[in-house]
């Protein structure tokens, strides 16, 4: 981890570097006695059938970002994670991003009913219910999913702001793959479209070679049946492609011999070619969650910097953290083994002398590909870097984090 | 996987080997009409803040096997999680089991005001608040959690009669062993009694190289906060020690030269000595979760088996499953990597001929331990083995579940 590493036995030996310092717990009450006892709250029927958190909990999910969708058809409606309170690498079901074009409404399913249709360029078209989806073989697997609207924009002020448009849980359900083969591909099938219970269906056209690589239609998340915001009952996972092409209430699967334009490719076709070009996989990508825009460092000392990465492109390979604005840039330490297409959970030790600086991370996949600068990207797309710059396609640019000599945090891109 | 495994290529082959069968997907409508739309629910700014599942989904804990507490405070209350829901690895926290001396009261703890104070035989006692704690250099880990009281009673219809105390999650705090090294032990130190903020106090005697080894002081679940059940806001976690050392609402630690006798020890002391020196540290142990007691199977066919295997040994190395009864062991799939001290998710793909049988699952751990079954563990305490025969200690044998011809399953402890 290099030399800018502060050992391990310095982070208390003084207090004082602690906001307020540690305490001395000096007149301690014997084992048995009861210092205070907090009241008591009776639990009801509901609490002992599905727990709920504390009332002091208040981290939220914030809608941020939406816009009326292009055809009028209602709104793209952005609802972001509050990655500034997030521990470890799952993201609560609850605290999942939402991206929706019908605002807050949830189509609601009764998974009885539901059915998916696998049809097209098969040789055997087949229907399946939610029974039959269970039966079969089983694969769990931990991936994020992030909007292809999750962007540093200047004018976002906290991490939620800037990135909680992307989540990591652990999902459950069937590989495509088995299914298509159960249907049977005919040779020229090279496109598949994925079809959803909306109005506006969320249909995703996808290579037929992704659908028999990693694509997964999931019923189960974080340990139980998938939420109507995520798409109960049944959402097909394709993973480390952007947000959209996981379709939501998954009820059709079309194969066919090429590509189909649907109403989810406003994002991909609507704008200048260069954009349309970088659709599908997502890019190396990293965010400091700790400490970021909006929040306060009480004082000079010690710091665990804490934050996420993640890649379309398989798993984390390095993280690396810049307290210094760019000039050095060290490894950080990535939690347990990085994941394909996951988030990772990273952390680096830093002793802050009190002056302004910059935070930064970059994260290095398992491609190799690293993740760029803004400057970066305005060089490769010839454009000049102001802060109207809007990065083309999806925007997984480092995200600096300018601390000032208070304490207080702000976006850097700002 | 051995010979007995059917080939991927077989489970749809003939569609009626399925409940009913598929359904050929004949007359598909064109991609762009709309077969019919589910009703729209317009979320509110609850559920905008913090999601819910959908109201098809009703798989809850339940209480089950309770008694009253030894000294008369209250209940040693059970809320066992549904194991035969289960999907994944992880246990949602709404789900995680519940065990406490309190009935279904639960401590309404204010973070801002709790405290977690280490003294006795230190150098330096200290005191921190939940916020010095956050700051701290942190760890993510998955770890399961079970309840003594988890056994494979022949009274328990289902797997979450005869299995739901136990739970898996990601926890997410500071090692006990750092905050340790700072207060400084003294060279008599050798155990520790943690302390939770109930009158009941929750504590227990650990030894201090346990303490030093894995130990973690925990804020952090699935995600987010722990949640009130769970201890929130603190919570000592003794990886692959009984749940009851899992002190919640941790808020002392007392390093001592020797065990203390605590109220939590009824469990370990009140009986015979043989089964006292069970305790601590749980054994391999796996279930079959489908299919499971009560459940019941459509018809002959292919069936994916599914369950957990755990051990407090440490990883998960290996898990058989029997479908004869015990006669054929086949070596059962385990998902992704198996982690220490947490549950392993397990399946097997199995044709059910219609026969009546048993099915069994055995767990063998990285130190090379194997689950027994309850008759090894009978001859070992020279015991008769009858429907009476109560494994002591913590039981970990293996569970039989049987199938009858109707496809019907139920405890082949029964």
């Amino acid at each position: 981890m290099g030399s800018k590493r502060p050992a391990r036995r310095e982070f208390l030996k003084s207090g004082a570097a602690l906001a307020g310092g540690f305490a001395l717990g000096g007149a301690a009450p014997a084992i048995g006695q009861t210092p205070s006892s907090p009241p008591m709250l009776k639990g009801d029927k509901d609490l002992i059938a599905y727990g709920e958190r504390s009332r002091f909990v208040t981290s939220v999910r914030i809608a941020h970002g939406g816009r009326p969708s292009p055809d009028g058809f209602g709104l793209v409606f952005h609802v972001a994670s509050p990655l500034q309170d997030s521990v470890g690498v799952i993201t609560p079901s609850s605290l999942h991003f939402v991206g929706t074009t019908r605002g807050s409404y949830i189509p609601e399913i009764d998974p009885q009913e539901h059915r998916l249709m696998i049809h097209g360029m098969v040789d055997r078209p087949l229907t399946f219910t939610m029974e039959d989806l269970k039966r079969l073989p089983s694969v769990t697997r931990l991936h994020f999913i992030e909007c292809a609207g999750n962007r540093t924009s200047p004018k976002a002020k906290t991490v939620q702001e800037t990135h909680g448009m992307t989540s990591c849980a652990e999902w459950t359900g069937v590989p495509l793959s088995l299914l298509l083969k159960e249907c049977g591909l005919k040779g020229s099938a090279s496109w598949f479209v994925a079809e959803g219970s909306e109005e506006v269906k969320g249909a995703s056209s996808i290579p037929i070679g992704k659908g028999m690589d990693d694509c997964l239609v999931a019923y189960g998340m974080n340990g139980e049946a998938l939420r109507p915001q995520q798409g109960f009952p049944l959402r097909l996972m394709v993973p480390g492609f952007e947000g959209i092409f996981h379709t939501k209430y998954l009820r059709r699967i079309k194969v066919t011999d090429r590509y189909y334009m649907n109403y989810n490719d406003y994002g991909h076709l609507d704008r200048e070619s260069d954009e349309a070009a970088l659709g599908f996989q997502i890019g190396p990508k990293s965010v400091i969650t700790f400490p970021s825009g909006g929040q306060q460092l009480p004082g000079r000392g010690f710091y665990e910097i804490r934050g996420l990465a993640w890649s379309g492109g398989g798993a984390v390979r390095k993280v690396e953290v810049s307290t210094d604005g760019g000039k050095r840039w060290n490894d950080a330490e990535i939690k347990g083994t990085a994941q394909r297409m996951a988030h990772a959970r990273f952390t680096y030790q830093w002793n802050w002398d009190g002056n302004e600086t910059e935070l930064l991370s970059r994260c290095t996949d398992e491609l190799g590909s690293v993740q760029p600068s803004r400057a970066q990207v305005a060089k490769f797309f010839n454009k000049p870097l102001d802060e109207s710059f809007s990065v083309p396609g999806l925007d997984n640019t480092i995200q600096p984090w300018r601390i000032a000599s208070d304490g207080s945090v702000r976006n850097g891109n700002a």
